[in-house]
């Protein structure tokens, strides 16, 4: 398989998983609220780096798949508290209405806490003998020294204007840390060693650092049609960003230092791994 | 020990627990605002809850203690966004300004995510041969069949007024599921069989409706200093409450009731046992 029918493939088994990952019984508004954040599309990079990862040493994917989906959960979860009025304030996510423009704010609240919750109850139900150690690499890196820490820092660095350190750490932590976070979760899933684990911790890593400053170059050059969300924000609040801090030119030498970094980092020549490979190189494409 | 000894005594060992249970590393405000909020006091009744359970059959509460902080930084994510304007809009939580009054909407979001991310963190940290499945107990009661359920359909209620049935959904999950949960988790973690599980989970239900109910009637009939909240919220919102239902005098005999069933489900005649039928009992004494 090519890159573009692997990463489909993945993509596929991630959405099939996510359909009826919300149980029916979840009252409503809440139920819909959450399905309505977690169905809404999206590249499903973080599920699909879990699912990559977990086959470079595994062939049948069905044990990693409740981990992929709640990888997604925490990853829509963190969204949908981002875009509320007290942090972001956006109106428009992949396209429609933020969750709280849909549902109002008191909801939107309880569908981020209802999603984090779900993302543990599911993988708390899974009876892989090395469940529990793949969601501890979730719980480290999805909370107060990782994601929302990097939040956390995000949100008192628009009051004090940041620099080039607070953006790193906020880099590594909102961003890097959600990714390095799945690939960690698959590889101890498939029972990888150290080796194998350090790589995708390096990987992680530059990937988040490049990803962010690509998404920091497309608030720039980016179409609000192709992107689904508002841009040129950043710029309109004086925003700390890769490009504020290093210029246009500069930003985009950096996201390709960053994503070769990132694909340097995999010395495994699995197919799986090679993915993992084409798949950092490929995130330059929207911006070169 | 008398029963005030031995809640003083569990008491003490998880405030003990919770005073170093927030990383130093964790970026301020946020840790700030997390440590405001999970060391504003209160009665720990939810780890003192777990604890005794831990204690009908366990005499080193030591390997406990993890799992009841998780449970109370829960309970305090849960208060910290139920407060926010877009829930119940509270300025005041144990007599001191709510989380988002000092530190801000946005932190107090991000507190309350960090919080149950960290509850979760601190679980999976633990090297207990039974800490998967009493991180599932809690996983399973504070998400969207349990805990975040009973909000969502108290924060629907609001706006529709509310009936006997909904009231009941509420209670059961937004108040019975997280003193059933660390109930569950105690005796989990202490290797107890079905039987204890069993007399434990009609306790936690019985005990969180009867607590709901005394709720309900302080609202209408307490003093704001010694509850250190406002009171009189209920009536002035038109809320559906067990007082205005069913009226204060049948809200009195059924808090009674309810206690009584929760004291009577305990089978067991441990020490640790007999201290939960007490604190059933004790509950009422604030109400009558």
């Amino acid at each position: 398989m090519n890159y573009n029918d692997q990463y489909a493939y993945y993509r596929r088994a991630v959405e099939e998983t996510l359909r009826c990952a919300v149980p029916a019984d979840v009252p409503n508004p809440l139920g819909d609220a959450m399905r309505y954040s977690l169905l809404a599309g999206g590249k499903r990079l973080r599920p699909v780096l879990l699912l990559a990862a977990y086959a470079i040493l595994q062939r049948d994917l069905t044990p990693a798949l409740p981990f992929a989906a709640a990888v997604e959960m925490v990853h829509t979860y963190s969204l949908i508290h981002d875009d509320l009025p007290a942090m972001d304030n956006d109106d428009l996510r992949r396209g429609r209405p933020t969750c709280h423009k849909a549902y109002g704010e008191g909801m939107a609240v309880l569908a981020g806490d209802g999603l984090l919750s779900l993302a543990f109850e599911t993988m708390a139900q899974s009876r892989h003998p090395r469940a529990f150690a793949a969601l501890g690499e979730l719980a480290a890196r999805c909370g107060t020294r990782g994601m929302v820490a990097g939040q956390c820092v995000d949100l008192t660095a628009e009051e004090t204007g940041g620099n080039a350190e607070l953006l790193r750490y906020i880099h590594l932590h909102k961003t890097a840390d959600l990714l390095t976070a799945p690939l960690a979760m698959g590889l101890t899933l498939a029972g990888a060693g150290e080796d194998l684990l350090a790589q995708a911790r390096e990987y992680g890593k530059n990937l988040g650092i490049a990803f962010q400053i690509i998404d920091d170059i497309l608030d720039v050059t980016g179409d609000e049609a192709t992107l689904g969300k508002h841009t040129g924000k950043d710029a309109q609040e004086h925003k700390c960003t890769w490009v504020s801090l290093y210029g246009l030119d500069q930003a985009r030498k950096d996201a390709k230092t960053y994503t070769e970094r990132a694909a340097d980092s995999i010395k495994n020549d699995e197919n799986a791994a090679i993915f993992l490979k084409t798949l950092a190189q490929r995130a330059l494409v929207r911006v070169q």
